[in-house]
């Protein structure tokens, strides 16, 4: 959510340690974000990217790693490969444990020797699993890397992702334990999903468009329906998924995050702080989620594109008796004056027919329609935004079929990003990674706005568990379960 | 605006007498729209077209004649060919004076000759100049040829075209006059805007899209512009247009009529006496132009497309000391609950840069606008209706650019009706013809509707023409005269 902001901050030495160097995401996503960010010199002048994890590895090595994922869209001046030296150039390694202060006072010497005169301006990017969290944090403690920086007028930053905890109590632990080591102003807990082009539009299309603001509550809306699908399985990651299920991984946060977007009130002013208490109020008046607002699905045998797949109970990895859901569909009630009875549904799921992220907004029927004979059921109105594949807007109309006599049809007024949009859309990682860089926090979750979203679903996972509840099962490559369809019935909607 | 309607109307044999069978209009519009109607079988079974005109012509003649401008979009059954040959044989000529009862009396005994048994349906199409419409209305009535259907059971009805007189008094005698020969019932009134795709869809728009409902007001728009543009010249018709001009040409009939139906209430129903009452409502609310409210412009010579074209004053026919206006832009005001504050501003002219016709409605600013800083004067949405040439829907509405850092744009959600519907668009008078047929007044000019149209101009255009107000100079191929500019601006609008 970046402003136009000074440049002032690229004056400062900043160094960038990866912790968990040689992990996926940080060879998939953070490099080629750097890198990006690097070619288009929106990093400081001076900038090191320092990797830090157990496997003995040499400044070579390491940086061999880096670079099978770089490219360089963005550098004009240099040719790609004079941009790919001149960044690896930056980019050293040092081995260690992560339960071990000397291992990071090691890495202290190392960035002191990078950096001799510096205010140390520092991010510590946690590319590893949550349980590494605090013994990391601590050792960064223990090695006088976190609070030296602020002494001297410089700044630390820690960067974490999801899973914050599995519920409400045991994010709250990690919140607190992480607090005795890191303050809140120093934590930026990403979620990718506020960095993608479409979700950081939302904002600006609901509040920078006179045409919605009229629109935009229970009076005009019907309901509104958000869809996360993937027609993958597992990729390898079972034992992670199945501790976790799909409600964790991907709607208390994801989901919740763009629900947040679509209900908020409009902030005091687009300061961080404000966006994200506006976020926490609507995330507060979301009941939690009761048994009868919920179903759950887990996928069984079945053939996509030719390709016949395993159920999930016969993934490797996964226990024969798993009853960790690889679907959910909820409905959320929004109890404020804006929403009240305008259901938000929500699903999302594994193993499905397609994968794709979509909002889908459908105003209530034409009060008095005079058209009814000739529209039928057509008389909604619907605005679909499109997060992926394929990002973009439409706005379902009615109009008049050319032709003689009155029939009328719905038609779409279109935009997609790609051909009204003729500059590069940055991957998320790049956006939120700059907005580190720069200090601006609105795109991450506040402790107070992971609180609110776990409440919504603590208590039914909870029940999930303690009363051992079935997911009901759904072919791969089909839909989902057909529960799903009555949950939506029952508010008169269909997905 | 036909709704989906009985076809019982086929079963009776249907006469259609084009009067002035051999102008222009007929043979460019009329028979071409009669024949589209006739391939897709939407007339009668039994129909007849009898072109009645001064000069004496055999029936082989009068249908190579018609001939000329068929071609047969719709027939899937027949070969062009076969479809064209069976449309002519029912294609006969009957020539004589327009002034003289015993012509018409030859036409009443062709038209029984054609349909000796049937309820005697008959449309008139008054294809002729205005000064003749009240003799041959006289001479039908002589002829028996108006109220004989009535008394059988069948029907009579009259249509003609603009000019409907030069002012609210003329307007008002050849009602009357006309109306000593046709009832009101029996007068159908073309303005072939009223017949445009695009035109007839706004209603469906307005009235079958909730999103628009609480909208559609001066609560949320700042302004309605309306642009009627030709690139032409006189097209060979000086006579008419001196007499005329562009106010009483276009203005008063076309451009009122988009901004009776941008403005109007929704009506009781779409029964088509319900409809133009509240079109009149709408016209009835509007305020006289004052000469404060409208600029006046006369095209001199200039160059379009490398080709040099005359100045008004220097073309063939037009007197050297002609004010006719070749231009004029107007601003109304609409004094009613809904829009009161609103300016509606329209223009028109001849011997511009392009030739184009659309609606533009633009919005209010976004109350405490969030984005000021990075929209400036972008936060204004607007809704294009662009009429032709490429009839279509454009919804302009600010986004965030995609990229790092918050910098928005206008964009466009687009309906573009070449790409959006399949069909073929027919005509203007296919639509308004096939209406005359089934009966359907909607789209036709009611007495008081005109009487109300001509109440806004009448006395601005006594006062240009008693004080000899002299027209302001554009260049040919311009966008106008300078002064236009200025009165859009008065009211905070660019046009």
């Amino acid at each position: 959510m970046s402003q136009e902001k000074s440049t002032a901050y690229q004056k400062e030495p900043l160094s960038i340690v990866v912790i968990g160097a040689s992990g996926d995401l940080a060879q998939r996503k953070i490099y080629p974000a750097l890198f990006a960010l690097y070619c288009q010199k929106l990093l400081p002048d001076v900038v090191h990217i320092v990797g830090f994890a157990r496997s003995e590895m040499s400044n070579t090595d390491f940086r061999t790693k880096v670079s099978r994922n770089l490219t360089c869209r963005y550098s004009q001046e240099e040719s790609n490969e004079a941009a790919i030296k001149s960044f690896l150039e930056r980019c050293t390694y040092v081995a260690g444990q992560y339960n071990e202060a000397e291992s990071f006072r090691q890495l202290h010497k190392e960035l002191q020797h990078l950096d001799p005169d510096g205010a140390e301006n520092r991010i510590f990017y946690m590319s590893i699993p949550p349980f590494l969290f605090m013994e990391v944090a601590h050792a960064l403690k223990a090695a006088d890397l976190v609070n030296r920086a602020e002494n001297r007028g410089g700044w630390t930053r820690a960067v974490i992702e999801k899973p914050f905890g599995e519920d409400r109590q045991s994010s709250d632990e990690l919140t607190s334990s992480m607090g005795q080591v890191f303050t809140e102003k120093q934590t930026y807990r990403i979620d990718h999903y506020l960095g993608k082009e479409v979700i950081q539009n939302l904002m600006v299309l609901r509040f920078a468009n006179m045409v919605f603001d009229p629109i935009w509550d229970r009076a005009s809306i019907h309901d509104v329906r958000i869809t996360w699908m993937e027609d993958l399985s597992l990729e390898g990651r079972a034992g992670y998924f199945d501790e976790y299920g799909i409600i964790r991984d991907v709607m208390q946060n994801h989901l919740l995050q763009m629900v947040a977007l679509m209900a908020m009130e409009p902030p005091v002013s687009l300061f961080s702080g404000h966006v994200r208490d506006e976020k926490v109020k609507a995330l507060r008046a979301i009941a939690p989620v009761g048994l009868n607002d919920i179903v759950v699905g887990q996928y069984s045998a079945g053939a996509m594109k030719g390709k016949q797949h395993f159920g999930y109970l016969d993934e490797p990895g996964v226990p024969k008796d798993s009853i960790t859901p690889t679907y959910a569909a909820a409905v959320l009630q929004v109890n404020n004056r804006r929403w009240d009875g305008v259901p938000f549904l929500i699903r999302a799921g594994k193993g499905l027919s397609s994968s794709m992220t979509e909002i889908r907004l459908r105003f209530r029927e034409v009060p008095g329609n005079l058209f009814k004979d000739a529209t039928g059921h057509l008389s909604k109105n619907e605005l679909v935004i499109r997060v992926q594949p394929d990002a973009g807007i439409a706005f379902h109309i009615v109009n008049r079929v050319p032709g003689l006599g009155m029939q009328l049809a719905e038609s779409n007024l279109n935009l997609r990003y790609e051909s009204a949009f003729q500059t590069k859309i940055p991957d998320a990682y790049e956006s939120l990674l700059l907005d580190v860089v720069q200090g601006d926090k609105s795109l991450f979750i506040r402790a107070d706005e992971l609180e609110a979203a776990w409440d919504i679903f603590t208590p039914i996972l909870h029940t999930l568990a303690k009363d051992r509840i079935k997911p009901e099962p759904y072919t791969f490559g089909s839909n989902g379960p057909a529960s799903a369809d009555a949950l939506a019935a029952r508010f008169n909607v269909k997905w």
